[in-house]
């Protein structure tokens, strides 16, 4: 089909390539009575990645951190979504191309996010599974669970050590959460369920190649994080470069981890999509954006959060966080709709403002009661530090509709004909035979 | 390993294979301190099977169903449990075949439950999954709602109508369920989730080879069914035989059905593991137990649940149902403890008694606020009906504690360490690539 042809033909057509963080803000910031909306994304639903480490670890279900897309944007009117993979973009000829069809844009927002990075060594993934999307946890969470069954029926001690050594690749925010959540699984969740291994003697080693943890965050927190770590007994290894990943093992500089769990949680780069986009890149292939978010060249083409490489306004590189894709989102959102509004009374143009980050603070979990937080020049640690990261992410949800929804989401689905969990998950669906996949 | 290696050597071994509703209730009852139990199922969770439908269309997530094995019996002292199947067994030798190892027996109970039966045509599954696991729920949940997402974007008004119609082969309570839940998803939770198609025009067919509906029912109550589906927008079609199932398409007699979702509601059959044991079975490859569900032959082992085939005390098919394999569970614990008990006092072996089921009723749920119950001489429909089911599956839910621990579930898990969520959840781990299953 052709995508633009079921829309009004005298508006403007607005292009959207993702639903995460930006682009969800972007949708719901533009509300133009002069333009069609058309929203592609892979999945059906948004996900709260933040809190993706919990499905990995099974504190949490994946319906409870995803909300399916039609969902948040039931009812908004000149708003198409179109689960689909977005396979090629024609700057000049102003066309994405989706399924092998035509979607003309007059505007273009790229939102689409970042994919898992192995510096070159793709091969890797295979054994180190990233923490990107629900297939990614629930991938995760099956060999943990798996590896622990499994030990359980062991008798080989060397086979049990490897079943139960847990490896993650990366000190940032990810690794930090998962090392946490998979000591509070083994040391404290399942202690007492098994009867010849005891879960609690599983060996948990947390890999940094930098000089220390939360390398965003101010050093008295990163010292806080792995102090707090190392008493939750996991090995915390910093300045350490992972040199190979193999089935069965991590190798270091002159050690070999043996392990049948390895996490990745190293890199990000941007995904494949952009590769062929005339546009400048850095190493990690995110989009060189102009100050107002634009591509350089093509100024009604837009690109926000994980893909993007921008110094803002203050002359400060935008953080890899949901914050930055949403203020992002809001920001293009202003300039189109300004932009279209001024071509409708023909007046001239208005002037694009470059995009000025606020950064409301950061936090991480690390594990139960423990977190470390930043707010502008005050830094917390420990059970404060936790209840404020368990606020705040408990608003997050609600604003999802995903927690108090959760209390009495059955028998609300009959009142109100809401079914909280009508997520699309599947675990490498590409991997499953072509029958299993349904004929278009 | 030999899984009788770790156990007590002064006690007897009692081998459970199967943690469905009648090898759990068994483990529950069974508490004799002269003999060690060891538990297999395959999975590392006890599955609500009632409820499975309402996972498959998005009602339900899997760990509101599911609870882990482990969780259950956590701290049940001479109970070993094990993710793994079996294999084979050996009945005179008394021995269990596991991942390549013996597991001697003194005494065995197999509750092995059921699988889907395609009467002699496995190649229909690939495009008519059954619903038996919360893989195949979670199948049929992506094909449901991929189907419907694919339609928004479809222009071939044939392969738009062929996306959009629902085909369910049985008419029994799974096949009346899930026919329901269709109708209530397309019709009411997704009315207003698309631009380009409406999802209430959905064509919903089900499809019953007998005269009438939920055949175990009292003929009002399968009438009733019938009208209220039919009220629900759901094509009944009865006294119609499948012949055949293909990609796109169900044949009946002189008619073509074109449909992109089947799902196969229409026969059990009992598991491969039980073909090759040298005792009755029925057509359906169900054991044809002694009256006390003994194998005629083998008085020291059991079998219950689906997997059987009984006539009573009181000479009536026991049904497959929870309620019958959950009574023969008890059963045959007591069976067990009096005979352990008699022999550690050198008594007498105390004569068993045959099996009696009490049938405490039967209900299935229709749809939104409608549903059908027998009690006894009761009969009941509509609200009333559907208000007893969901009174009873709300109690029978907490009894397994994840109704109203939903609730709090993720603050509970970081107060008490549990974590509600932790179910082995996979769709088709068989058919990923080897390198994806972890390593043994």
């Amino acid at each position: 089909m052709n995508f633009s042809n079921d829309l009004d033909p005298t508006k403007k057509v607005v292009a959207v390539v993702g639903a995460g963080f930006g682009g969800l803000k972007f949708c719901k910031a533009f509300r133009s009575p002069l333009a069609e909306t058309v929203l592609f994304d892979r999945q059906n639903h948004h996900l709260f990645q933040p809190l993706l480490y919990q499905v990995a670890t099974a504190g949490l279900s994946a319906p409870e951190i995803a909300q399916p897309v039609r969902t948040i944007f039931a009812g908004q009117l000149r708003l198409s979504i179109y689960m689909d993979e977005v396979e090629a973009i024609d700057l000049s000829g102003q066309n994405l191309v989706v399924d092998g069809q035509a979607c003309h844009f007059d505007y273009l927002v790229l939102a689409v996010g970042a994919v898992t990075s192995y510096f070159g060594h793709p091969e890797w993934e295979q054994h180190a599974p990233g923490l990107k999307s629900l297939a990614d946890a629930g991938r995760i969470r099956n060999d943990v669970l798996q590896a622990i069954e499994h030990a359980e029926a062991e008798i080989d001690p060397v086979a049990l050590r490897r079943l139960l050594t847990f490896v993650i690749v990366g000190g940032g925010p990810t690794g930090v959460e998962m090392a946490g959540a998979i000591a509070d699984l083994t040391k404290h969740t399942m202690r007492r369920d098994f009867r010849r291994i005891d879960p609690a003697q599983a060996r948990i080693v947390l890999i940094e190649a930098g000089p220390r943890l939360l390398a965003a965050f101010h050093p008295t927190l990163s010292e806080r994080a792995r102090r707090d770590l190392t008493q939750m007994g996991v090995e915390v290894r910093l300045n350490t470069m992972v040199r190979g990943v193999r089935a069965g093992e991590v190798q270091l500089d002159g050690e070999i981890l043996p392990t049948d769990n390895i996490v990745w949680a190293a890199g990000l780069q941007a995904p494949p999509l952009l590769a062929k986009l005339p546009v400048p890149k850095d190493r990690a292939g995110r989009l060189q954006v102009a100050p107002d978010c634009s591509l350089p060249g093509y100024a009604n083409v837009f690109a926000i959060g994980d893909c993007v490489a921008l110094k803002d306004a203050k002359g400060l590189q935008v953080p890899g966080v949901a914050q930055g894709a949403i203020q992002m989102g809001g920001h293009v959102a202003k300039i189109i709709t300004a932009e279209l509004d001024a071509a409708a009374r023909k007046a001239p143009v208005p002037a694009r403002k470059p995009f000025a980050y606020f950064d409301k603070g950061s936090m991480a979990t690390i594990g139960r009661a423990r977190a470390v937080a930043q707010v502008g020049p005050l830094r917390f640690g420990g059970f404060i530090a936790w209840l404020m990261w368990l606020g705040l992410h408990l608003v997050f949800l609600v604003g999802l509709r995903n927690r108090l929804a959760v209390l009495l989401q059955w028998f609300y689905a009959y009142v109100v004909y809401r079914r909280g969990a009508r997520i699309i998950w599947s675990q490498k669906v590409d991997a499953l035979p072509a029958a299993a996949v349904p004929p278009r």
